[in-house]
């Protein structure tokens, strides 16, 4: 009988030897009993979810993760945050990440217009009154942030970004990244939409009020990352797996949603070090009844890797391990434990460090591995494989592969 | 001075823990002083024979072994056993296998005609008077089986099954699989073969005998796993090896055959239990006086993997072990014991999970492994490689590799 499968992504799970920590790990540092035991009864190993020495990005690392090449697929972070806040994508589009920011005297002063949090659905009002050359949609997101889609055909999704990604300099002017008819055609668009944003931001009642009270203006829209929507093979078809995703992080639910898997909402999933990882492994649980795959991203762990907090890091990854008993009900389910890539607090970025990998589930060929860390997984029976192998090995270990050839 | 290669090749010899020997598998279970010996002297690891998690079939897990890439060259299965019962095939022929079967009230009763075993011969010549608007060679095979080889320019590969796989059925028609005039061609010759099939096998005067007697008729014949003769670059070419093949399997047997090969016939290689390892080594020691390079399938593992049968397959591996001795005679030989994939007992099929590999010979660097089996090998000094790799590594070991560059 065919198996479940479950990835247990935890974000940023992976990290150096850190001095403070007497040369360990924040995982081997940390207590973590639960996680142990998953390794000490399956099967261990590193795992590189590119490539040996590639620092993955959020997204590129999940398309790896789910069997897609990034190198072949990934044209744009835009797309996939477009699709994390729900917006309908068609094939041809090309999606941008937008900040509400504040311009002065022809300069941009805060890149976050001092990190507007209310409001913004007005602006974007205002925002989707703009008349361009091609349908357009616009829709906030959270805090500061935004998306544009710009739809229809013989758009290219190749442009530098108008957000100059400093303060106290002038914004850029978007132009082709590769010379072609269709990305100077979406630099000349968005030159022309980002104009238009400040018309129609400048003097709104928004911005008054916010003057007024001595809070920075929101006005100017700022894309950057643009990219055409990718083509994903739907992962029913091209798996046969009917799948769902649970992230906290609208760029992984992004990556979910466009290869056709179920985001299912879970407010506890903040993508926040608040993330309530017990709720989200209990709704991880109650999914398994009704999909055949589950992805399970839980933020926390990067973020105090970009920080360089390794003792934040190390009460997170026990929060984690404290919240996996409940995994002990699921029946007839493989189990990988894994992360996206490293973000080592020493870097304080991800890194390309390969990353523990456990999995778990009946009949696996066990080794000696009794700990779930980067030393101790290096010792285990997987050895070393590539994230793009990953989901194809739970589905042999799930009897859910055909064979290829005779 | 250049040394010769062996590769033994147990096949579906991997497995998984298995409850009830202890979660042990078949191999580790097994008393294997000969192949453990070679462990200890060896240099050791796991072998994805295509990739991590793709589950291999025969012929396209030894086109990996012997440095195919299975995905560019692989076109079905028919080829493989045309060449395996010695057809002599052109590069735009297209095979199928076929099987004598029983039509009643234009429903298939029988697909295998009662399992026939004799005068399929004078079968086959009946078949071979009819007249298709191509050439065609028709041939049978062992028992039920026979193969039929469409000849000439224009034929497509791509074209459903005839056989309906199932029994109280009709048969099918045979359809193009890819849009093409090629395809259409081979599907409207093979439908035609088939009615035509009928019309000579029906009141056959074997047929007339076989029903005076109570058994059923061989009245249809029914071609499945078409494909076209793939390309494959001669391995005396590509490798620079004086190539033999020993095995029982007519689909191994025409692999290697297609490879350039030369096939040794082994009477003693039965591809079933019954094989005699003991000869099929002697056979083995006796040929590299004469070839650079022996690959040596030995099936029996993967019967009782298929059927499920842990002892049968323990009692296998250990017949298997017993008959190594004589190995101890061969010199300047490096030798490589994996198999070509596993077949689990708790899976009954061919899976993805990796395969134990042995590599011995002169001044090879060991490793601590001293055990034959998937768990055991998985710590060896060679991790984990491909099977598309093995050659490569062995004919560089007997140095017979040109140095890439300067």
């Amino acid at each position: 009988m065919s198996g479940k499968i479950l990835m247990l992504i935890l974000d940023g799970v992976g990290d150096r030897s850190v001095k403070k920590l007497g040369g360990k790990t924040p995982l081997e540092a940390a207590k973590t009993p639960n996680l142990d035991r998953f390794a000490e009864e399956g099967q261990n190993g590193l795992m590189d979810t590119i490539a040996p020495g590639i620092r993955p990005g959020s997204d590129t690392g999940h398309l790896a993760l789910l069997g897609y090449d990034p190198y072949e697929v990934y044209r744009g972070r835009g797309p996939f945050e477009a699709a994390g806040i729900g917006m309908e994508l068609d094939p041809e589009d090309v999606a941008f990440r937008c900040n509400f920011a504040t311009l002065e005297q022809g300069k941009i002063i805060d890149r976050r217009a001092g990190r507007i949090k209310e409001r913004t659905e007005e602006l974007a009002r205002a925002i989707q009154t703009i008349d361009l050359d091609v349908d357009f949609e616009f829709e906030k997101a959270v805090e500061h942030r935004a998306v544009l889609v710009l739809k229809g055909e013989g758009l290219g999704g190749m442009v530098s970004d108008i957000d100059p990604h400093d303060v106290g300099t002038e914004f850029h002017q978007a132009e082709p990244l590769e010379d072609s008819a269709e990305n100077k055609k979406t630099a000349k668009i968005l030159n022309d939409f980002m104009k238009k944003s400040i018309d129609v931001l400048s003097d709104h009642s928004v911005n008054r009020d916010r003057k007024e009270k001595g809070e920075l203006p929101a006005n100017i829209i700022l894309p950057r990352g643009g990219g055409k929507v990718p083509n994903l093979d739907n992962i029913e078809y091209k798996h046969g797996l009917i799948s769902g995703a649970i992230s906290g992080i609208p760029l992984v639910q992004g990556v979910c949603s466009l290869a056709g898997m179920n985001v299912l909402e879970v407010k506890e999933a903040t993508g926040g070090l608040d993330t309530d990882p017990k709720a989200v492994i209990d709704a991880t649980v109650e999914a398994l009844k009704k999909y055949d795959f589950m992805l399970v991203n839980i933020k926390g762990c990067d973020l105090s890797g970009h920080d360089g907090l390794s003792e934040e890091k190390i009460d997170f990854i026990e929060k984690i391990d404290s919240s996996l008993d409940r995994l002990n009900e699921i029946e007839e389910t493989y189990v990988a434990i894994t992360g996206d890539h490293s973000t080592p607090v020493t870097i304080k970025d991800h890194s390309g460090d390969p990353l523990p990998l456990t999995i778990w589930g009946e009949d696996v060929r066990t080794d000696d591995v009794d700990k779930f860390n980067e030393r101790a997984c290096s010792k285990g029976a997987i050895n070393r494989i590539k994230g793009g192998d990953l989901l194809n090995i739970l589905k042999d270990l799930a009897d859910r592969t055909e064979k290829f050839g005779a």
